[in-house]
């Protein structure tokens, strides 16, 4: 058995670790094994690098920050989510490839196309089987955020727009690999968007 | 003007540092405008990253390893390096993307070719206008860092045989770009091997 690779995307405040949770907990009391993962920083060397990338005091060069998420990436997967998959783990991820591609690409300083080069290259060709993208407008983000009086880091501190581009990024990238995403209303209720999350990864589970 | 990118090369306790500082005293003394320059390290994103990759406890994936380096070096070519050349000055610089190739070559489990590609993505495509690569047996180099009473980091503490490694690959680089690369033999008295450095870039000026 090689186990099943399960990301949720979206933007920040979209629902993604909300869901992450709920579907992790449903799986666990079906007896799976999960691992619940996140990029950055799903591993002791990532939160020395997310700590680089959300907190240094001034710019970092546009490849510099694609590198360093690259590198988190690439340990992430080498030592823990592939140790995972092959021992027939259920890996649910908070953010994956398509958020490299959808925040790097909409700044429109990288190309999309090489930033996934680089991410593959980073994850020796990993891509999941289901991608979970919570479709959510920026402005209501912004207002779930701001309600839970979240701290902003830096990315989040950036302007509506950017998120907007980030969103239509993320809807693109689903547009264009159909069967490996699955896209959801991020602004239904939480139960609504588990049941049908739950019911996709049932039909996949049962495959 | 374009200023003159000159990198130098070899393993350590070949005489990088001593050589770069003696060329950088002799071209300021002339009057040129000169910034001295290292890697991993040559900037603060590039001091945490270094940080990261030497001192970390446990093992780093080879790809997150080689990904950490490219990303100091994009942020230290883009926010230093290339405004200094664009400025005129001349860069001297302790390292570059042949001992990325090199020491990740050497370990075998990366390809030298995608080392390479990966570097000059990070870089932009920046090659130096002269590279200087002070061979040394790596038995002699150690003797060296003895002698001088150095603390050893992580790579200074692998096996002789991967030195050895190293320092084939290094000249095997210089062998297939006998232009850019000015091999000198590190066993030589420093003065002498300085001489021979001072008139290759004389030359290279005076063109
Ligand atoms: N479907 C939803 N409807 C309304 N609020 C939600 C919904 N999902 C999550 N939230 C709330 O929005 C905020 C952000 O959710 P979270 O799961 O942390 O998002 P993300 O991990 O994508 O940033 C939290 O306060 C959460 O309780
Ligand atoms: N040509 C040389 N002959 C003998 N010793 C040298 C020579 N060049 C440098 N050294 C000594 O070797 C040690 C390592 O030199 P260093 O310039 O720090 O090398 P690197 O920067 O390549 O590690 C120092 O103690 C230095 O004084
Ligand atoms: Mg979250
Ligand atoms: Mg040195």
């Amino acid at each position: 058995m090689t186990g099943l690779f399960i990301t949720f995307e979206g933007g920040d405040g979209s629902g993604k670790s909300t869901q992450a949770r709920l579907l992790t907990d449903w799986l666990q009391e079906q007896g799976h094994s999960v691992l619940r993962s996140r990029e950055p920083g799903g591993t002791e060397v990532g939160i020395e690098i997310r700590e680089i990338v959300l907190h240094h005091r001034g710019d970092i060069a546009p490849r510099a920050e694609a590198l360093l998420y690259a590198a988190d990436r690439a340990h992430h997967i080498a030592t823990k989510v592939r140790p995972a998959l092959a021992r027939g783990e259920i890996v649910i991820q908070d953010r994956y490839l398509d958020s490299s591609v959808a925040y790097q690409g909409a700044g429109r300083v990288l190309g999309a196309t090489e930033v996934r080069d680089l991410s593959l290259w980073a994850a020796e060709g990993l891509l999941p089987d289901l991608t979970i993208l919570l479709d959510l407008d920026e402005t209501v983000a912004r207002g779930r955020l701001d309600a839970a009086n979240k701290r902003f880091d830096r990315l989040e501190a950036e302007k509506n727009e950017f998120h907007a581009r980030v969103r239509a990024a993320f809807l693109e990238l689903a547009e264009a690999e159909q069967t490996r995403f699955l896209v959801t209303d991020a602004a239904a209720p939480v139960e609504t968007i588990a049941a049908i999350v739950r019911a996709r990864v049932a039909a996949l589970l049962g495959a």
